[in-house]
């Protein structure tokens, strides 16, 4: 039964137990992401309908990969002894991550109806800082002690290991809950029973602490290649653990949040459909404004040759293509120096380096452009020399200049702490449109005497 | 020791026996990921004299994490037999990555030394499609049969469980081969040792065919959470596994070809410092070039109102920042909408629901521009109310135009199945530029009479 033959006989009338039945056995041996995805596309009725007769054992996994306003209709609609079955059966990370997309009102209703020792840990997950490891973790790991066996291991595994959410790392912890080793279910498997965990365990640790940065994190999943890593107070009392799954989403938000921060946007982790005008106007308007501010600057230095202009007014219709020339042979370079330095191609030290290679890359791209250029402008331009010559030598200077300008800045704000991508795009098209402007009059003037 | 000790004790002086040891027994509690990171810092002789004396163990893991550079120069200076003993425990998937980046004579050489088994492998998935599942699989997996009991795949993971990759997903085959069922570590260990695998297996497999796309991989692992997928042949036969840590750099690679397209870049795999000039240039030298031609449209519009620059010359200071304001506001909106069409969150069916959203944010953002940049025209120039007026009008009207063609665009390429990252950027340059030009000129004709 594909997708939408489950959706025809749901949504087909008025459904009978029989008819409920056949779906239903059908529903149980989808992967529990598909069966969200089918119930997201039914009315509200029918969700809560096939959502109650669900098996409870697979209930809380589609409820955790459901979007928040479906989850709240879900909960708004359950009964408290419902709700408490299906925050039992959700790890701690999913029920936090569903948590932060409801409503007051919700969170103490939910919070109600949840055990008090998973409230607790719950609560203080919410408390970590956005996008800190702690508000990423989950609290449901295997545990073992130095002195146990590989036998007395795999016992405890048998008898945590469904609830918790991973059981191919075990960590190893002293009695004060001081982390001291990982042993991973492969090293178990591998090796004989009686073997004390504490001496086939590995005690070279890769951990963050609860305030770690998310995408420092990501960056070392990505560089070691985990599939967990353990979480630690300041204490370095072991206190839950980061899983792959949730890694990939992180990696994700921050690719989101790069590519907003570029094109001159407020990032924002809300979707797109959902975000209200007044909230996206807002995330758009400051680096609008500051570009359109900035733009003073271009229109003062316009004025100041306004003579000239009138002089040669043929001078006036070759402005945008400069500038935009300009600002996209910038905005490659910075594009790509703001990338190599995110994913650690380019450090700081690299930046003679970088500087060489794109002072040679403008003059070949300079050269290209303003050959072709100087071609166009002779024939749609009476073969006006002087005018070709002005523009093609403006053309490449810029192309120079804005490659050179667009590799730097981004290396330098690096320097100064701050955010290169945030830096570069506006400052960039600024000062890449007002030296552009500069250099294509300077040329007039002596090419022209004006 | 950190890494800085232990390079200075490296390269500190003429390296003695009992030294290489001391440094020797530290780099072996390390993680290989570092051990290949402190190496890549030594100087090619130093290089290979540690990496000989590596334990075996450890040494194909540190080889597979280091840059193709320094692996070149290891196998170059490696003999028959030490090459041989290297690729035998390196993973295939990892083998392909490295020799994917040798040249040809290295690649001879290495495949002379490996057994005729995995020579035919790795061929083999070298010759598939870059960017396919193929690619990126590696064959070392635990495959157990129908008919086992629990207790015989466990012996099967002890005994195979060494050289592949990841023991925690066990993947069911047919005696011919054909895929039928998967089962994890997990369920493994929970289930009791005399039941039968055929009985306790989850038949629901989400696989990939060979041919698949890696970004289209990416997804399903995101979507399900996977750590491992099968990958099948044309007849569902099972040919190998991707991991979820391959994923990982699939992600950021996909994310990387993403910004590059958006900067109008041609996406290029190589990293920016080991690329060559002539390549960079290559790169950005087509979309510099179309953006530069299509700028003969704005040329075309300015020379043709000529002869109203001329009376009023004042208007000529306001082309770069009505333009500029334009370009950002058309790129803010396409950037969010290629961004929200890549993550799945905007569908072609949304395209009302975004065109209505689109316009009433234009709005709002161009009101309020509108009405600073009215105060600031105010001042600057003599209280000019016609000019103020003819300027904040424009500047309303692009905004609103930028926002409209830059959310419509990118949907439109999807639906015409072009990349929308590819298309929007320089397109929605041109036609914003062109439009505000045409509604700038306008306004002023109208209001001047010119």
């Amino acid at each position: 039964m594909k997708k939408e033959e489950i959706l025809s006989t749901i949504t087909g009338g008025p459904a009978d137990t029989t008819q409920l039945k056949d779906v239903l056995s059908e529903v149980n041996t989808m992967n529990t992401a598909d069966i969200a995805e089918v119930f997201e596309d039914l009315h509200e009725g029918q969700l809560i309908q096939m959502f109650r007769i669900l098996p409870k054992a697979i209930a809380a996994d589609v409820f955790a990969f459901m979007d928040s306003d479906h989850q709240q209709h879900i909960i708004e609609a359950l009964t408290h002894t419902e709700i408490s079955e299906i925050m039992d059966k959700l790890f701690v990370d999913d029920a936090v991550d569903f948590l932060e997309e409801m409503p007051a009102n919700v969170v103490r209703r939910v919070l109600k109806n949840v055990q008090r020792e998973k409230r607790k840990i719950i609560n203080q997950i919410l408390r970590y800082p956005d996008d800190s490891a702690g508000s990423i973790m989950t609290t449901e790991f295997v545990d073992l002690s130095e002195d146990a066996t590989v036998k007395e291991a795999f016992d405890t595994i048998r008898k945590i290991g469904l609830n918790s959410e991973t059981i191919y790392n075990c960590y190893v912890m002293r009695k004060d809950r001081t982390l001291v080793g990982v042993i991973s279910a492969k090293t178990l498997m591998l090796s004989r029973p009686r073997d004390r965990i504490g001496d086939i365990m590995d005690t070279n640790v890769v951990f963050a602490y609860t305030t770690d940065d998310q995408e420092t994190i990501a960056d070392q999943f990505q560089k070691y290649g985990f599939l967990a890593m353990p979480v630690v107070d300041k204490e370095k009392r072991l206190v839950g653990i980061i899983t792959v799954d949730d890694i990939v989403d992180v990696i994700i938000e921050e690719h989101t949040e790069d590519i907003e921060k570029m094109a001159a946007l407020v990032p924002s982790d809300d979707p797109y459909l959902k975000t209200s005008i007044l909230r996206h106007s807002k995330n758009r308007f400051v680096w609008m404004l500051i570009l359109m501010l900035s733009a003073t600057i271009t229109g003062t230095i316009i004025s100041s040759f306004e003579d000239g202009l009138m002089v040669l007014p043929i001078l006036m219709s070759f402005i945008p293509m400069l500038m935009n020339t300009g600002g996209i042979a910038g905005s490659q370079s910075s594009t790509l120096i703001v990338r190599g330095m995110a994913v650690g191609e380019i450090n700081l030290k690299d930046i003679a380096i970088v500087l060489w290679k794109e002072i040679r890359i403008g003059m070949l791209c300079g050269l290209g452009l303003g050959l072709v250029n100087f071609i166009r402008v002779f024939i749609m331009n009476n073969q006006d020399v002087l005018l070709c010559l002005t523009i093609t030598l403006s053309l490449f200077c810029t192309i120079l200049m804005a490659k050179t300008v667009g590799s730097v800045l981004p290396i330098f704000a690096k320097r100064l702490k701050i955010d290169p991508a945030i830096m570069s795009a506006p400052l960039l098209t600024t000062i890449v449109d007002a030296v552009s402007l500069i250099i294509y009059f300077s040329f007039a003037k002596i090419i022209f005497g004006l």
